[in-house]
């Protein structure tokens, strides 16, 4: 292999005229027998999901798509939408925008879990040593407008048949719910609950990160392409007709 | 409603307190019954697919997912993830690239071939406007590295199925077989047929583009996070020690 | 030279250990000589300006560094700020909304002014052409807020005086001012007088857009840095307390 | 003040019909007025800066503002610049690469150096503090290519001369060449003594990151625009002849 390919070399993809391999796969076997999801798994992982880890896996990017267009995501790929760029421009403007505060907290609650799972259950002394680092937000838990998230109890009944029916270990979700304890009455959310699912599926925790992106640029995604359908220009934050008179 | 809500009125979301609709359907419906493909439909367009036209609808998702880390899209992902910014803005860098000659092709072919349905199949009268208006590489034909890409036979031998059994009704497929004709001995990429998939599932052209990078969005996720993995700073295109001695 | 350098070629720098060129110039000889904006005009163009031709350069990029909050750019660059991004990911965010509708103006009217010279100052001529292709927005006329923009006039007045002194030749000044003459009333805004300045100084169309990005930068810094002094996270474009009750 | 404009309200810029005011002067008093550094300064601090700063921070912006097509941030700019998108994007691409890595060190090495100031010059103290928190890689210190960066020493010179003259007070000089000498033989790069520049004008820590996007903005766009008059479509980061004779 010349220094040029190793400088680029990977393990996802190999590409030669008339050949496209992912994951050692030929794309042609994959085409119409693998699902989107099932292809998610693989590329980001090389192998292939087990039916009760596709269903779990596809629950966590269905439940995710959209949060209205308030989310500062949506917002934005809207505004940019009615820029002059195009809808790819417009989603990046968006997905940029799920950065640690907006994005991360799946990320960041994948962590916190694996150190509970890690100290063998010591969810105090890891909560203890959280907020000695400064953490003010604990990932995964509270929310802004949701007192209960109406999607997670639907994500962790799915987890707990999963768990009986050995699709996952569970000790993910039992540090969830110890830590939910030691928390309440501050509920769990959607972060929390996408959280344990892909811990217990063993994504490392920059792809919950990844993979709440490629659930949100859906919606990011609907809602641009719908603002392109109505015809505003350099759409503002604030409709025109309430700001101040002299900008009506 | 209030100006504020009629400004950033959306008729793709609505959220409440304990309340997430999507497209009308409260999301704890959605969880665990609808397919992520599915999802992707209802979202963009209001609606449920068939099993025909979801399955068709994947395998387009499916089969643009990578091409390799020389793409520039997946290349610039890879050179963002190493520079200190998180993997949503190595993803959004990758995702802006996917502009009119990179991602468009998809998009543009749709509206070739609504133009050459629309004409009743006048192919040369359609190919002789297009070159007048200067369009020099006509979209869905030709690729640089390809004589015959190996996703495009898999995916037209679905869609030719899914004609056989009614899901869709053919004239796209047929309008881009003329066109081949036409066009020989150039071959049909695979713009050219996943074009005719979203063309014949009756998406509008700007969401061919916007179907294509929730797809590569997989592939640039995968090489970004790969590249997180390998530990280089401020990767540069070319490996230094291809670079004259004095930047070895 | 070896492949991989002509791949990567440039004239715009040259970069060897303990080496630094811009332009030809070793930057040494440059850090305390040369002025930001006289260094803009160095390594986009190659040579240096003359006192005069920097002035108004200078005055170009000084007009257009910031217009409110209102301004997409702006307000996703606000918004994105609070989403847990480094400052150059909130920059980029805004940057990436300039686009054909938000920051393209500029671009458009110096073709505009290009053409009306070209064709020896038959104005009449080329907007009937321009109309005929479609545009509905003339570049450089009009605004939504302005009906005599403040910027215009000090602008212009510099490019008379630039005139005068000989500085630049006047061509695209008298184009712009018979443009004016014919859609009067619609007055003339700040990316008409920006891009009678831009090309005076003959730069070509498309760095048009790309000073004005140079300077609206700064105003996007400066609203993006002052946000993430306000502490919000995941700032949405309406205030929470305007929303309907159950999202107060 | 509605709670809408208390929501996007700001210090920095005022938009009525007729009127803009930046830092609460009016526009058409700053234009053919102020130079685009002041411009700057006054945009992100609210004042205006004395010729000597003034002249300070003209040099630091002058000598960041290219390092070459091997950067990640200017290849990036370079490959999004042929893939359809406007220069706006292409730049924004690059911007959205100035990440912790790539663009943070200057901020990094005002945090640095606002430590050992505070510290009453506890050098040692002090770097034992920060590589007891896991920092490997010391911002402002040491260099892939050069050993003596050339844009170091004709900045610090400049400081020099602007304590001897007043101009700034000399504490953060003093640190950083305390520091120098903890660390030598490592040198001191760009970003220490950009970082010197910074902090002795009293720039918060997150400006630097901010002020070099501005600077590096200018060879970003420089190349983006030079890329795009060469023709190329969907640059790779290695040319296709050194890919493997298939690719070729």
């Amino acid at each position: 292999m010349s220094l040029a390919e190793e400088w680029w070399g990977t393990a996802v993809s190999r590409v030669e005229p008339g050949v496209i391999e992912l994951r050692g796969h030929p794309i042609q076997d994959l085409i119409g027998r693998l699902s989107f999801v099932e292809m998610i798994w693989l590329l980001l992982r090389g192998d292939r999901p087990s039916p009760g880890q596709a269903a779990l896996l596809e629950a966590a990017l269905v439940a995710s798509v959209d949060h209205g267009p308030q989310a500062p995501s949506i917002a934005i790929a809207r505004m940019a939408a009615t820029c002059g760029v195009g809808l790819n421009s417009a989603m990046a403007s968006g997905v940029n925008a799920l950065g640690d505060v907006h994005g991360g907290a799946g990320q960041q609650c994948v962590e916190l879990l694996a150190e509970i799972v890690a100290s063998g259950g010591a969810v105090e002394a890891v909560l203890a040593d959280w907020r000695d680092r400064g953490v003010k937000y604990l990932p995964g838990f509270g929310h802004r407008i949701h007192d209960v998230d109406p999607r997670r109890d639907p994500l962790l009944s799915l987890v707990d048949a999963a768990v009986r029916d050995g699709v996952v270990g569970g000790e993910y979700l039992r540090a969830a719910r110890a830590l939910a304890d030691a928390l309440a009455p501050v509920p769990m959310n959607i972060d929390g609950a996408t959280a344990v699912i892909y811990a217990e599926l063993g994504f490392p925790a920059p792809l919950a990160r990844g993979l709440f992106v490629l659930s949100r640029s859906v919606g990011i995604l609907a809602h641009a392409y719908e603002e392109t359908q109505q015809g505003r220009r350099n759409k503002s934050p604030l409709p025109p007709s309430m700001l101040p008179p002299y900008l009506g």
